[in-house]
């Protein structure tokens, strides 16, 4: 099975390269009847959009999504859902000079060597620029979950280099460039991005999401758990080499007496599990990070060789994040929502409409 | 679709309980003409089993599987291959007085509210007894790779509670009864679980898996990247709380002049990306981590509710592993031989048979 | 994706060969806290099991099915459902003469070019007797719609060589060795039967399927349509050569003014269509027929060749049925009850429980 | 999982409606380096087209198919291939009328009841516009079948009504507008449907699929065998009744000495069984033949009822066909091609590449 579907019941299908004609996606699966319009999705795309600050790649891409079927006077039909972005912002000539060669810490080399070549436009499929079909689908994903749920999706920066951000405020999130919860750290992080633009270098960062009234019961024993699914989808974007939920790796120095989320008739008195017992969704609030590497598209010069395996030295031009890890928060909750989705649909087959029973 | 089937084309689907007749497997896609016999499979099966060590569960299971078919003449035939192992040492009655309440830090509670009731032995389908079948699955996978690829999967304890052990020496790791490489830290760790036994408590592990000698080019963009589904393959394991793809969550404070890895005609000059890039294996070593949480299978007093709602106290008797990442060590290989398995032969059916070229 | 598991949402995967330890299966996805026996997968087996009459195979096998998990105290749990029946008699040394040559009309040839060699007893894994389990899963599937939504699936002989049988009396099909439904043509039947074995030749056979109370909505727009899937599910039955929902090839020479099924307030006025519109169920009594080609078992000496490609006469030895057909049925039933319990499932995730408007 | 998929590794997933803004579709799958053109598609897309004669639909749409994604540079780059044609000529004002009723004979009534809505222009998902992206998918795996393993697939009119049509010439199949391999018959054909239009009438059909060079051993045991697969593409065609393979119904009345294929060293003596053993290819020539029913668009007044439940004659305005089964013959093509080029890969994967073995 090739890899651009993820979802057994709320599919979702993409295609499309970084400097292609358009990038697309074939959502599947979605219950007909719900509200549904262009600006739902566009919502989301504006939040990953590059070129909105300083901060971010200056390509400057409209990323205006079409609905081209599976609504109908306003509602899904229940039948797929075709979404398009056109790419209007290519300059694919920026690209000519890393055709020849394997940008390190970049999927050229992988790509070339399973497929015996490669669309070398500003990385082809493997760019990140696949991500915005993603932001698209899970918007709808997100507002099924939300309209029939109240289901709330929301990620945030938790992390940049050595710069920590506690999830101080919800509100503080939307209002800064970094996706920041932590207006304390507003100033470090610019210092710290200020910094890596002069350098011509890059961070990583760690993003967090957090899923609020999850219905109790999500998830399918035993390979296709609800924290198994949500690795899945979280590791499968760009950049990402790490997924925890929960407490993730602090789990490993503690203590069974610590860890063990205890349970009163008023519901769960912590929540070290990040909301999945077993592999199901136990109605407390989910919780999940990722860590994000720095991008490999800097211009402090790296060591590599071309396609005929002559050494050169490169530096990465064109636009790029110094931190990629920025934009991802709308794609990590986008990859969350579609999880949940997914799962929603399967436990609904199975057992019928989920309850909102005790926490 | 239901959830007890990993793999696409490799294809893994397993049933049983803890304490109900038999564990089973059905593994499907197995290429023909693979010698194949039982004990093939028994040599890992062993390396799992509880009761091989005063610090494991004393439950004794010799865990003898028979292969039912898909197998002639000690070939594979390359029909399914049905696999079953019989539960021989039950001892149900331990398991009637949680009958009616949820063990905290377990499945009871999301099980109970997913299907309207379940089987309380033991943890029914939720206990780590299913492994046994993922073990013997992968067993085949390990061959398959090992004999047509020379790939070599291990795993090691890195990690228990706050005791670090490093990669020293891999002939170290089927020697103790940690799976540690690293001999100066036997002492450390048993001090440790002794210690924790005297209390009747748990500690968290991290388990690590290398893989070398993985051809290039597995993995498909952009869902089915080899280390999505990797995430997905090992988080599914009980217990895992995170999972790491070579440096992991160190790449949240690191550089990209630093993290990306450099190519010179020889091949890689480091391994920060854990031997994937752009979710396709690069050639280089394969490396993952995953954070096991201290099992709540303790004796140490925890508040829990019954069934009814009723608050009580409870202690977990019957035979459990004071550390349960120590066992996981050949469920993490099996894992991730498992996915490697599957996506050579994903690879295989669209861009033909793998080449080792340049690391 | 390997070939032995059927249907996405209620899954089937079997296993075993009809010489092997074992035939075996897993059910996926039932819902939880059905009751359920192994008296209730025994009645169909019984119904297909061979050596219940003189016009069937001699091989005599009690297919005495183990439900090994899934569940517990006599109800469905939810998790996976396996299911075994161990082979008792196998006398594999009847086949010994036709390992290395293809038997005409049979798979020993294909499946010796695909996977370079087979298991030759008794046709391994292509024989009949894989169906079996396919019998007991269907049962599961069968109780599950009678229970929940009052379907009832039934199937009878329509045809044998010339002689055709009307459905005339569903009560007679359970009362003769031929599942004729028609006692005016038991004779006919006989005659037929017995004429053939003396000439040691074989016979085709129609087999028809009819599900009466199935909910209206079953089917998913536009390539998993109902019809789409039965036809998937009844061409796989071994034999079967044709499949016909509704009036099937009839529809060539029909117009349209004939063939539309009119409606009127208490109902379709007519069931050209077989109970499936636009590839949706329509609550109208579902219909389809199949095609069974006569066994290549047979005495009459045919020409082939062997493995070495030396031309030579053979006969097939051992214990076969003239008309492979009449066990067809329970076969028929079962798939039927697979597909339609699949469907039920997938509508449910995504449309909610069905609803019983037929109109 | 949703029905908009068909294939496991050569995966095609469509949207669109009748009147919709475009249609398009998702390929995956593709191995890569394979020249691909829009021209490559075109070529049958125009084979399928309404209004090239005056017997069939006077709708005029160009069908253009643009390639968005998974071509560079003229060659498949192994990633998601994204195919789209724009709905031109829509005139969706015809179709008003029909908003409040249900056409017997077509999907309304079952759409309606499982979605609670329809998109009711020109039956909106459930048209037959739909198939036009499966012509562009299957135009690919069609190339890339010839390319590599010279495979020829084609159709014919075998049947129209009580016209039946001897395949006598393939060439004469393109220079017709029926798609008859016999020219003899061209003027009955034109008879019967000027009367047929004259009456406001339609009638049914009876295609054949021919493919040549298929590879040996293609087709999984024991579910998706080729056959079985095969079933469920044609059947999920729009309004097909009916799939035969080989003799198809035609086994019911044949005796095993006369239906099996004989072999001698120079392969086999004869195809009854249309080139399928025990679901899996031979290496003859493949064949199938699907029953079209009478399209329900028609001007012979019908009953039926309107969503309030209301009793009413209707009509069916607008662009039609009298014979839908016309324009079936490429839709047919294309689901074979699909389905041969998924069992390839799926062969491919598990057993190696394929071989021309003796057939």
């Amino acid at each position: 099975m090739a890899g651009n579907t993820i979802g057994q019941l709320f599919r979702v299908t993409t295609f499309g390269e970084s400097h292609g004609v358009a990038l697309g996606c074939i959502v599947d699966g979605v219950p007909p009847g719900i509200p549904l319009t262009e600006a739902d999705l566009q919502h989301d795309l504006d939040r990953r959009r590059p070129g909105t600050s300083r901060y971010t790649t200056q390509r400057r891409e409209p990323d205006q999504v079409k609905i081209l079927s599976g609504v109908f006077e306003g509602k899904t039909t229940g039948t797929s859902i075709g979404l398009l972005i056109e790419n209007t912002d290519q300059r694919s000539q920026d690209y000519g000079e890393i055709k020849e060669l394997y940008r390190p810490g970049h999927a050229d080399f992988t790509y070339d060597q399973k497929y015996g070549f490669r669309d070398y436009r500003g990385g082809g499929r493997s760019s990140a620029r696949e991500t915005a079909m993603r932001v698209a689908a899970g918007a709808i994903a997100k507002k099924y979950l939300q309209l029939t749920h109240n289901v709330v999706i929301r990620g945030y920066l938790a992390q940049m280099g050595d710069v920590c951000c506690e999830l101080k405020d919800w509100s503080q999130v939307e209002q800064n460039p970094f996706f920041s919860p932590d207006s304390d750290q507003l100033e470090a992080l610019d210092a710290l991005l200020r910094g890596l633009k002069k350098e011509g270098d890059s961070i990583g960062a760690k993003v967090s999401v957090v899923a609020e009234n999850v219905p109790v019961g999500l998830g399918e024993p035993v390979f296709d758990r609800l924290d198994a699914d949500l690795a899945h989808a979280l590791m499968s974007i760009n950049a990402v080499k790490g997924v925890e939920i929960g407490d993730g790796f602090d789990v490993v120095a503690q203590r069974g007496s610590q860890h063990r989320d205890e349970i009163r008739k008023e519901g769960f008195q912590s929540n070290h599990a990040g909301g999945i017992l077993g592999g199901i969704s136990s109605g407390q609030t989910l919780t999940a990070s990722i860590a994000l590497k720095p991008t490999s598209s800097i211009t402090v010069p790296g060591k590599t060789i071309t396609r005929q395996g002559e050494e050169v030295e490169m530096i990465t031009r064109g636009r790029h994040d110094p931190c990629v890890g920025i934009r991802a928060v709308p794609i990590a909750e986008a990859m969350t929502a579609i999880v949940l989705m997914d799962h929603l649909l399967r436990h609904r087959a199975q057992c019928g409409d989920v309850t909102h029973s005790q926490k």
